[in-house]
């Protein structure tokens, strides 16, 4: 009998695991696959492993600009790959050791809900049985696979690729197509393209990077566009099969060979399979429906991470496990999904947080919109040879405060968490020009765009 | 007749400059050198760009960890050298471009106060004078030179470096002594030790990096010493000449032999010949005496950046020509100089913000102090093979708030700022827990050591 069983441990699942143990909580998390979740198996962790040495391999390609010259330079797939699975395997045994020291039990095992009965929930797991006093469901997402011809085909014979194959494939694509434009395929086809890959990205939008701000969106497609990657938006997949992607644009088919096809249009909670029936899991097109506390419908039952379709973003994730444990353990919390940052690692990097050029449009927000040039770095200027980033500072008129930020450009990755705290705290332009920035810095941009 | 002259177009100066047109202020500024002051031209920028070469040049000896292999790498010293000057001159004709924009007047020429007259304040340029109602002081600081036997011939033949000199050698040393293990010295001790020069680090005091915290500067020195850097604490310089330094440690004097000696033992404000006496402006150890307000104690006249010795930092003095500025102008503003950040621009980063262990012990403030490793990054370990930087978080225990936060690691000084807010905004520990940090990476440690 545990106090709380957790269904899978992602970065919802594990970290809400160990906050529930820190608060007396008997708990176990059953994972059926490796702690950590695709975020850390099949997603964040190994990409940016991945774009790291992609990184170093670029600076080879430009380090004459900055007057260092290196004999040819190679990367080696495979030993990328190899460091890869080593980094995920630290990481892994880190988070178990964790688990381990808090208290918490960890199952390795395919779980569903069974039935609720007098004493709680009754999991099922390996054929055994565990009963929870309280649940939490964390089972993620998977890969989105359309109904495109000869999609299932292609995925068996291993020409069309999900997120989790991609990463270990065992050689470089001579070409790759890679369908759908979102963070997933955009930070794939930047390593592919790093390491010579000829990369093509089908998007069915008329833009990438989803509901990344426009203005920056396009400079993002203009830089890789320049670097080789050929995108073709507005364009409708319309087989993958025979070694080739077959798409209808403006009313006209096309076909596309390559040696490999990365599907990355997009996840579907993991809600199958789990048993949501059988207590009577209220759903809402396949994601689980709970408010900003992590409740369901179902008293004594939560959700957190993309298993809830809100965010699927880890660190949203990682928030709505804590957000669920502190309202079991009744401290009263709620997430606040406005001020959520999001980052592409492409090389440079995209980072947002809160309203876009696009959404103050559409929610009718009267706002002031500043893009200014990173060139205001002394350290922008001095690291980025023909460098073009900007930030974008989106204030609302009406009282003067920062609701968006956006960064297109170096370190944007580690500086946006900042503005995040700005988004969320409500400063106000006013607000910023009081802090002082260190200097010289790229974030200090962000508060030379308050004085624009 | 102008409503403000500045005396100085450094980082104070020439934003306080731009601020004060912008607020309507017929605005001149009088620089005897370049545009940007030391921190353009001889300090923070040109520094980081040499670094940053260096840093390339570093991963070339590291890239084989992660895949990627070269043949062998050269570093061209005097291209980096070229290529720093460039950048310099392109963000000087930047600011240059930006006060001429705003309608502020400048004047390439070395300025003294005469006088007060009834109209204002009179000041001399090139034999021409300049009468303002109000007056600005941002001379700056140069560098210190002690009297040390036979530092002043040593300095004349080019022996001795400071700042200045350093950045525009022609030559890689074979052998440099660095007298003065604070961020200058550390930061070209960390470029010469880069490019292959053997360095040493000779140093009074029995640490290095200043006031930094003393546990993350002894984990800087044992970096450094691990790549060859030799560190020489608590030694007292006794003469620099003969192409040779001589010091003074526990009684012993020892002698190092070397192609050049930096001189980096500190800042002095630049006070002299620039006219204080003639309107009896109010020094302490040479520097101008201000409030948190930037006025001195003549009414009419302010100063701000090393000329009032307070911080010495460029971010500093650009905060504080703001704060006379909108003073000046009639918006009441102050300064607090208890979140301004610092950091030192080695491999890996050290950035700082607030109080450190030392400082609490010497205040008497009851803190938790918490050193947390960056390997609970996946970012940080997919990018950093034997990396074992640390955030280290200083909370009051009677407010739970964050005081203090450290950084040793990649990034630290593009995350240093969202600290600063944390410090400047007095959060709590339960605040930042209910931010969302983006995940992968390295600035969401931050976060986690939260929950320590």
């Amino acid at each position: 009998m545990y106090d709380l069983i957790i269904l899978g441990g992602g970065p919802a699942g594990y970290n809400a695991a160990e906050r529930a143990a820190h608060g007396g909580l008997k708990t176990l998390v059953i994972e059926e696959r490796a702690l950590g979740g695709v975020c850390l198996n099949e997603g964040c962790i190994p990409t940016k492993t991945l774009l790291y040495s992609a990184k170093i391999y670029d600076y080879a390609k430009h380090s004459a600009d900055y007057g260092v010259t290196f004999g040819s330079a190679s990367i080696d797939h495979n030993f990328v790959v190899e460091r890869k699975n080593k980094v995920v395997k630290q990481l892994v045994s880190g988070i178990g050791a964790k688990l381990k020291k808090a208290g918490v039990e960890v199952v390795n095992a395919t779980a569903a809900i069974k039935e609720r009965n007098a004493d709680g929930f009754v999991v099922t797991a390996a054929d055994k049985e565990y009963v929870g006093k309280q649940l939490l469901i964390c089972t993620g997402s998977s890969a989105a696979i359309p109904p495109i011809d000869g999609l299932k085909d292609s995925l068996a014979s291993g020409f069309a690729l999900t997120n989790r194959e991609v990463l270990d494939l065992k050689e470089i694509p001579k070409t790759i197509v890679v369908v759908g434009g979102g963070v997933i395929g955009l930070e794939m086809a930047s390593y592919f393209n790093s390491v010579g890959s000829k990369v093509y990205v089908l998007e069915m939008l008329d833009h990438i990077a989803g509901a990344t701000d426009g203005e920056i969106s396009k400079m993002l497609q203009k830089e890789y566009a320049s670097r080789g990657v050929e995108f073709i938006l507005g364009a409708k997949v319309t087989s993958i099969k025979d070694k080739a992607v077959s798409y209808e644009k403006d009313g006209k088919v096309s076909k596309l060979d390559a040696d490999y096809a990365l599907v990355s249009i997009g996840r579907r909670p993991r809600t199958q399979g789990i048993g949501c029936e059988n207590i009577g899991l209220k759903l809402e097109r396949g994601a689980i429906v709970t408010n900003e506390y992590g409740k369901t419908n179902v008293p004594g039952v939560w959700a957190a991470g993309d298993v809830n379709g809100k965010s699927m973003l880890a660190h949203t994730a990682y928030r709505e496990g804590e957000v669920c444990i502190n309202n079991i353990l009744g401290k009263k919390d709620r997430i606040n999904y406005n001020s959520i940052p999001s980052v592409i690692y492409t090389n440079p990097e995209v980072a947002s947080v809160g309203e876009t050029s696009e959404s103050c449009k559409a929610k009718g927000i009267d706002a002031k919109i500043d893009t200014v040039t990173l060139k205001y770095s002394g350290r922008y200027v001095a690291e980025n040879e023909h460098g073009n980033g900007v930030v974008k500072i989106i204030t609302d008129k009406a009282h003067n405060n920062i609701i968006g930020v956006h960064i297109y450009g170096t370190y944007a990755s580690e500086i946006i968490y900042g503005a995040a705290m700005m988004v969320e705290t409500e400063m106000r332009v006013a607000d910023v020009q009081k802090l002082v920035f260190p200097h010289p810095t790229v974030c200090e941009v962000i508060r030379e765009a308050m004085f624009m």
